[in-house]
């Protein structure tokens, strides 16, 4: 009989995927059979892209990655985990402030279900200060975020529409 | 002739209380002959519970403890430290985060008045990462957080009214 | 021939200037020829002084200071410092959380612009709790300032109009 | 074809072994088909426990556990995970300072072994500030460990001889 | 009848004690009764001072401050606050890595004795940098620690005897 | 008549210099006319290089950098800066838990000549969990420190005498 298969989400807003989130990924994917990637639909009222292209560009990141699956989720993190059969939330730290962050997240999950895990995983040192605010702040200055995230994304950021009229910054 | 009273205040939000704030409050009225605990009136626009309801839940919470008295206040933390002729404030500390915060807090205090003393105290690792930030979240989304907050609490949250149509998230 | 000038930016919000600027653009023009402060134009929507006076005010603070220039600024950081000529960005740490916020800064403005070097330094003990949000929030609700900003300052925010009718706190 | 076994490394000093570690061992052996807990040799000259009585508490605690192997490492951190057919370390993180000092551990490994992974697991509030280097002092003072270790390491810590004449402390 | 005196433990080692150790006891003798002033009498074994001339120093320090005793201890620091008739450690946080030491060794103790509090009290923010560690490798080099230590404290440092022919470090 | 010559001090162990160091020292060259590279004369009993072998080493990486001294120092640091006519120490910060270090010395310093400006610059992403400790581990246990150090400073190592029999760790 085969061995249930490892099953991980990566939660986020991905707002807009970056380097950051790409190195994550790659690395939960080689420590899992699949990775579900969760955009999380709830993420404020003026988002930079919409669920849907932030959906689109995921897909296109991972075209051919068939274990990397991308979906939408909103309500707990737990239920989220336990829709996709997964035992294991993945999540990046960058640094000392996000792990206190992390923490509390986790334990507080834990609470709600302790048979869900989560196990952090390090950005490679070239991107690890790569954020997705920095990202929108650059981009939304008119500056060039080349190498801060994939070349698709890029033309997304590149190509994205904005109202006439107004003002830079 | 008697010691004068040892007061001190604990100020917060208790957007709900949490266990985290009841161990607090339990360990600073150890300490202290009396303790004031001062619900903040102006914490932003949209507050899950009403400042009424976040005193009545407290009230609940000590009703048998003569030395614990609720109250609201706003303006200075000096101010209401005075008007409770406390010498002490007390805070509790999480991580390394919530330090950075209370010191700069404290120092600016003191610097107001340096009569007020602030006391940092450590909860109990069971509840350290409680929040009532978490609390909120959880609760809106339809969770169950039995075990985060008192029971008496818990009964608040599952009996809040919520606008008819309203989607969940 | 004679050395290039060298040459700060020193950038901030500054709503209002404290001590703690005051400090430590007072130690950045000491490690250079010239320390250009920017003024950051685009800081919210509910400052608590316009722009236009937070300029007067460190006009104010530096009127005897002819190395000290005060300038208003948007867009990228590495603009700015191309701008004014300037090969460094000089940034204040107060504790191991802005060490953090700003490494992330940096590292990003590097990848921008590898000529902007950022440089960090360290705001005397005594102001080094001192911050513009922490003196919003005191003159908000009527207490003194004084100590923890210039008295020049201290006079624009006793000064400061407020609407008629508005309720303290 | 059968998918190939799932290793991890626990690598450590266990000097003595704590509730901390059997916490995280035991998370770590739900994420893998096998956990390989390294106790290091070369751990300073005077230690609490030799290597081999380590070995032994440790092959104690998870007598029942066949999925979780005890041995000895030294050399390389990477080394050992090759030798245990491993892609993964695991460690434990309890504080913003533990993390600082993994990233460091984890970039340079990764630098050394591209294909090992580090993952940080976070341990049970409950059991989140027990430490080696603590239950050491307070077995040396004459203290109870109890509720730090388990059950079958405060009875080697007891039974521990001590050189006669040599007084508390 | 009388409220039983509060007392509390400010443990360390104060070689030498610092300016400040005196701003944290002095804080702590405000709130408290009684404060017993502990000396580590095992800290290693090549000390500044000896655990006699500690003692003699922050005896000078409180000579006029009844309320302050000054001791030597060994053994468990739950020990040491019984013996006492103590309910409160104090001990000073200066910064974020302080704070995590003391969670760790608070939440240790209260495992050990619930009934003992720890109590995290703030310094001065112009003594918050000073630390024994410095002053001791300060007073080695030859440097002046005046402003860092009581004045009393200086005068021990500058009399110490050092061998002859001892190379200045 | 010419300006003063700008000149910083970079102290440190350097047992041995790692790229770490390197990328450092080239940023603190871009921002000084000077920069005087000291030697820590006195780190413990066991170096893993001597002094001399150290000097020698950074005087090979910056052989054709006429901008850099690289010199040995003993005493205090602002004694070393005064002799070295630098109004500046530059360092490195790598991480929260340096920062916290940093700030302790720096004010400190600042304390015994207010003179004498700390500067901290953040390490190229990169290289920025590169350490000396880290090196010398990996060395002894006869990893390889390719891309760790400079390459000169490789030779060294792999060059590096070890007593004959004395077992690999």
């Amino acid at each position: 009989m085969a061995a249930p298969a490892r099953i991980a989400i990566f939660p986020g807003s991905f707002d807009p995927p970056t380097n950051g989130h790409l190195d994550l990924i790659d690395r939960a994917a080689r420590l899992h059979d699949r990775v579900v990637v969760g955009v999380l639909r709830n993420t404020g009222k003026h988002p930079f892209f919409s669920v849907d292209d932030r959906v689109a560009m995921l897909k296109e990141m991972f075209a051919n990655r068939p274990e990397i699956e991308v979906v939408t989720f909103d309500g707990l993190l737990v239920d989220f985990a336990r829709a996709a059969r997964a035992s294991v939330v993945v999540r990046g730290v960058r640094s000392a402030a996000d792990l206190e962050y992390e923490r509390q997240m986790a334990l507080t999950n834990r609470h709600l279900d302790p048979s869900v895990e989560t196990m952090l995983l390090l950005p490679s040192a070239e991107v690890g200060h790569v954020s997705s605010t920095l990202v929108r702040e650059i981009a939304s200055l008119g500056g060039s975020v080349r190498g801060l995230v994939p070349a698709s994304v890029e033309s997304w950021i590149v190509n994205r529409p904005r109202a006439a009229g107004v003002q830079k910054v």
